[in-house]
């Protein structure tokens, strides 16, 4: 199969991206490559370091509005390197498919995205309002250098982003065929339940906090926490890791320890949360310590002009109409959406993402950066 | 406080042997020293190695009835050193204790029924039956090189042992307070729940095991195993440790590992204990493995000659009848009750076992000698 120009302009540059091995949370040079042609075009170019982080905020224009493509240059680690039919980061092409690590997620949006751009402003130099790239390549790690604190440094000086586009891999078995127009949120706990440790010979001298936690355990699994909306899924909970006992069979553990994770509507709050939890854990009359981590409040961008324009778009490249979805793990959205940004996440199919041989249909990344490029004309133009 | 010669005797071995470091498995020299004044005596001894365990059985005379006491020169590890008052291997007498690590777990014990045997052999050089000394160095390991390979000796050439006692600490505040005329059986059991792994944020694709398994733990730590008996206590079951996850906070688990143990009495079977965890578990639809380990059947020497001999022997020496009791931890009397001997366990106060500052009162050790003696002279002459 061969490819025209077009094509092929975007196909290069994701496998430039590829051949880069930017390991999270290493960038390996891939913002430099997008800065370049960001530069050529008349962005004005601002790298923030932060820590292990190499973060680019590159914008074109000076008033509003603001529309931000949002992504990473940074993967998740090989693997298995022997599993993967061709060198991970050798990009390659086989039968239609671009294999290589961060092919789905999101080297090839990425590629999308600027290729979609440079046609845009080719054709429309004097767009209206502004276009941003926010790049991070810390969205598969700790996610404190990167996004966030970009955000931090815009919030500080009011720049804001009326529209973002992330360029996440949300589509499930073709190109648009779903878009995320908001994530639950994400709230984790780590329960320690005390009790008396001592020899299971005498257990009147002891005090067994797994069989004193075993009924709240029960209660919190089968909790129906709330029944969801339109939006969004019932809010879920689930326990991660469990472990209590010295690793000697005749010894009652002294401590307990739950991890456990709510993926949450906006039905529920993360302070509603908390209080059932611990209603249910004091139920039990248990002794207890909690610690709780708000990785993220859920969002929404139920409707507006980003939504009806990314709708437009994919039904103009592909004919359908696609399926708007708040399901799935979090991203960067999560941080951008509390700004007031109407955020969307468009990209790929992310069926082989983080795993060996990841792959990105070839037609699809031609599609995707058409789909891109209607949603800038229909927004800025 | 100064003792009398028959006293410092006593004493004097019992520091020999504390001052012998004999960390499970070493015997550190212990044997042959009790062996070459069992030798003296007229014992014929006969050592059994068995791997890294010292075990050493010794006989005076050949006919019935077979009279055994039972130890261990085997002492479990110091612990914080720094948190005794004397140096652990160092024997030290102090305000009327000797204190030192196996000075009450077993090695007073085992200087007392030396020396019991001597004065009783001088008096009655033509005693009835025979005496014999089963010591091994693996009471406080794995149990499976000591008492179990020497009693799998005589078995095998149909030696029996008629009335054994075994020199563990048995009291609680003062000698011969109790007796322990039997132990609970110990089962444990090593149980695998079965799920799907999977990621928190989709948990439809996932099949968590600790939620399937958390009302199924609740049912056994409250179930009601049997009411016990006259002489045992109620079955006892407990988790003694618990595993699941993989340590990221993000996964749904695909095992949860639990390890449990029964202590139980001659009400419940190993057999139907097995079979009633089985039911629990199905019940709840469990996916699961389970492996049993039976770490010892009940024994009970309910009444005779031995009992007889050293509830006797008790009054006769503190003017106090013995408490007879099932109750504490497995014991190598587990081992030698199966061959159809009667088996008592009679020894120190056992409240600094397996902790630092263990310690002995001396004068208790010198009953203990008077004791033992007293009943060689009931069951012998």
């Amino acid at each position: 199969m061969s490819y025209d120009a077009a094509a092929e302009d975007i196909l290069k540059l994701a496998e430039q991206l590829i051949a880069r091995p930017s390991v999270t949370p290493e960038d390996a040079g891939c913002q430099t490559l997008l800065g370049e042609r960001l530069a050529t075009l008349g962005f004005a170019l601002e790298p923030m370091v932060f820590a292990d982080t190499t973060n680019l905020w590159a914008r074109r224009g000076h008033s509003g509005p603001l529309f931000c493509f949002a992504g990473h240059t940074d993967v998740v680690p090989a693997g298995a390197e022997h599993a993967w039919r061709f060198p991970p980061f050798t990009p390659t092409r086989d039968n239609g498919y671009l294999f290589g690590r961060g092919a789905a997620d999101m080297k090839g949006s990425l590629a999308a995205m600027l290729v979609a751009t440079e046609r845009f402003v080719k054709r429309n130099p004097q767009h209206n309002g502004s276009i941003a790239f926010l790049i991070t390549s810390d969205e598969e790690g700790p996610f404190i250098n990167g996004t966030p604190k970009v955000i931090e440094t815009l919030e500080a000086r009011n720049e804001k982003i009326d529209w973002c586009l992330v360029g996440e891999p949300s589509s499930t078995t073709r190109v648009g065929d779903v878009v995320k127009n908001g994530r639950r949120g994400s709230l984790s706990g780590e329960l320690t339940v005390f009790g008396i440790q001592g020899h299971v010979a005498y257990p009147h001298l002891a005090e067994n906090p797994v069989h004193n936690a075993a009924p709240a355990l029960a209660v919190l699994a089968t909790t129906e926490w709330d029944s969801g909306n339109a939006a969004f899924p019932p809010t879920s909970f689930q326990i991660s890791n469990v472990h209590a006992g010295t690793g000697a069979g005749n010894v009652i553990p002294g401590e307990f320890k739950v991890s456990f994770n709510f993926r949450y509507s906006t039905e529920s709050t993360a302070e509603h949360l908390k209080e059932r939890v611990i209603a249910i854990l004091d139920a039990h009359q248990l002794d207890y310590a909690l610690d709780w981590k708000l990785n993220g409040e859920p969002f929404l961008t139920a409707e507006g002009d980003l939504v009806t324009a990314t709708a437009t778009a994919i039904k103009q490249v592909t004919g359908t109409a696609p399926q708007l979805s708040t399901a799935g793990g979090t991203s960067d959205g999560r941080f951008i959406a509390p700004t007031g940004a109407q955020v969307i996440e468009l990209g790929p199919v992310n069926a082989t993402i983080h795993k060996v041989n990841e792959c990105v249909a070839m037609d699809d990344l031609v599609q995707l950066t058409d789909m891109y490029e209607a949603i800038l004309e229909q927004l800025l133009c």
